[in-house]
């Protein structure tokens, strides 16, 4: 078996799971917020500085790397591990939601889907065979099955024609899955913000018994109230001892809600993408570091930080660097960003283990800014 | 004194000398290249990374540091030192020879240059007296007189007038210089491609008893045998007890010349500007990484380099991450770049205390694929 969950306890005050996954390249804590890698690199950073801050687990694009360099020159490099040197666990994603949200031309049937790529227009197709033989070639520790991603909003009829896709399309990864002893497969349940079509995919998933399920099709658009309603209609039909990974979430409310309600994994490019902007995540919520009042601040980034940035910089450098665009200056921001959600993770797993997650939610969020404030981040 | 040169000794073979500097922030070895900081960051380099590669002493620029961040906000936040976080020395440049190639519409007067900014159009000035207050805020280690570099080609006449503004401009340096216990100033010999008006600038500059002596004037345009034949009739009228720093030198061959001649300290942006490029240096010579054969080349930048890059990632990846345009692929070209020159130095200071630079050349030419090749890199 390529992945073991161990569930060590739920808190008392909430949904909330302190768990371990034990994969081939070493053990993660749950819940977890994974770092994006697109290409093959978690933008700016070295892997020495995600083991730094304490990454345990990063995540990578079949989509990005399928386009370049290649699954091929991938797997002859010896794999997505030794390629980008980093021996700890990466999980990659299948495809699909890029497929639907970046490709151009796309066209979908029952066989896979043709698109261009968005770099050049080369006509290109991934079905849910190609999709686990690009994973299996890059060798990841956790790999997704081929889905179709409605957007949001989409009508009930497509919603539920696409879920029955995805899941021939999952029955379909199962068999084409090479590297059973190597690779955990995990399904992924669609169904969009219908409770109906939610309960359906998951119990038709479930029944192929994955080795972890994800929840797909959330965060990309819809009101954040609404994702927290489909978390709570979808969770229960997910089974306890099989991680549960939300795709694509990565603010710290919706960290901390999905915890709530029972999701161990996390991944999302915002902590990185906002960092290369120049916006950071604080312990006072969220700050724009090119703004002029910090021309003259001498002090550190964030002030309850103890990160390497927070450390050894001041906003009125990391500013003048941003203004300046010089790399070092993203760098640092991205340091910042992606350490404070790796350490707010370790911090909701110690308020996990002592029952008194809510109250953690409510002392976070009033710090944060974020009290009765549905936007989030 | 805030800087003691210390001449270990001379090459038997050359002009070579192999010396230490001592300054407030500690001690370098001589001869030496010297990574640019231009806006108080190396491009692309943690002050950490720059140790790690055994970097001892960077350079800044005035002009820049003056435009963005101003240097009241460096002064304010401690100092460059303390600003980009660099505890070891620090030199500074006077600023001359950037208001003289990146600035427009600059008009020279004998109390300085008016110019505008490269960034925004601002009109500025810059004095000698102006010159020395941005250094002196800014804190440098090593700080340099405001010099007027003139171009190649240009006139005997106009370099004679040009070179004895630049020796007025000298004097007025040292007396506007506020912290001559705490910053070393440099003088700069101009004088063009003329022996006599270099005999006349080193002589003029030496009545002044700087701590050290550049060479400015060169490696702005002419062929390389003729900068070769300036250093050999300026470098007889420089003190043998004082540093003498090349300006504007970093190429492999243009380094061990320079040292054959008797110079000390160099610095360049060429190893960090063609690594953002793509373009590397390495004991087989000049390596354009981006280059299809590299695809699925899987060895490293340089099999005989010991650093971080070339003993981590293979050229397929550094290729890869070139190509999709990720800063980690130039911050690893960046790294094996800078390492390569700093390690071609500490090799040459061996070969100076071997008495064996010349056989050290030939080898290295050889190697280099530079033999009989007066273009350099």
């Amino acid at each position: 078996m390529p992945l073991k969950y161990e569930l060590i306890k739920t808190c008392k005050q909430s949904g909330a799971r302190l768990g371990k996954i034990h994969t081939p390249h070493g053990t993660i804590d749950t819940p977890i917020f994974m770092p994006v890698g697109t290409l093959a690199t978690v933008k700016t950073m070295s892997p020495e500085e995600l083991k730094q801050m304490e990454a345990q687990i990063i995540l990578s694009n079949t989509y990005h790397l399928f386009l370049r360099p290649g699954h091929e020159i991938v797997k002859e490099a010896g794999g997505l591990h030794t390629f980008m040197n980093w021996d700890r666990p990466i999980l990659t994603d299948s495809g699909g939601f890029q497929v639907f949200s970046l490709s151009e031309m796309r066209k979908i049937t029952e066989e896979g889907v043709e698109f261009r790529s968005h770099l050049n227009g080369d006509k290109l197709f991934i079905s849910p065979e190609k999709s686990i033989e690009i994973q299996n070639a890059l060798g990841a520790d956790i790999i997704m099955a081929f889905d179709e991603c409605p957007p949001y909003p989409a009508d009930y009829e497509y919603v539920k024609k696409s879920l029955e896709r995805t899941t021939r399309w999952a029955e379909r990864c199962i068999q084409a899955h090479q590297k059973k002893d190597e690779q955990a497969l995990f399904g992924i349940v669609q169904g969009g913000m219908y409770e109906d079509l939610r309960k359906q995919s998951a119990e038709q998933l479930t029944s192929f018994d994955f080795l972890g399920y994800a929840i797909g099709g959330l965060s990309v658009g819809e009101p954040k109230h609404l994702m927290y309603e489909a978390l709570e209609f979808t969770v229960p039909h997910l089974p306890t001892q099989k991680p549960r990974y939300l795709m694509g979430v990565g603010s710290p409310d919706a960290l901390l809600e999905g915890t709530i309600r029972g999701m161990d994994m996390f991944d999302c490019v915002l902590p990185t993408r906002i960092a290369r902007n120049g916006t950071t995540m604080t312990s006072e919520g969220r700050l724009v570091i090119r703004n002029a009042k910090f021309e003259k601040d001498f002090g550190p980034l964030d002030p309850n930080c103890s990160c390497y940035t927070c450390t050894h910089y001041s906003r009125a450098y990391i500013r003048h660097l941003l203004k300046a665009n010089e790399i070092f200056g993203i760098r640092l921001t991205t340091y910042h960003n992606l350490h404070f959600l790796i350490e707010l993770m370790k911090n909701v797993r110690q308020a996990i283990a002592e029952d008194r997650l809510l109250d953690f939610k409510e002392e976070f969020f009033v710090q944060y800014g974020l009290h009765n404030n549905d936007k989030g981040f």
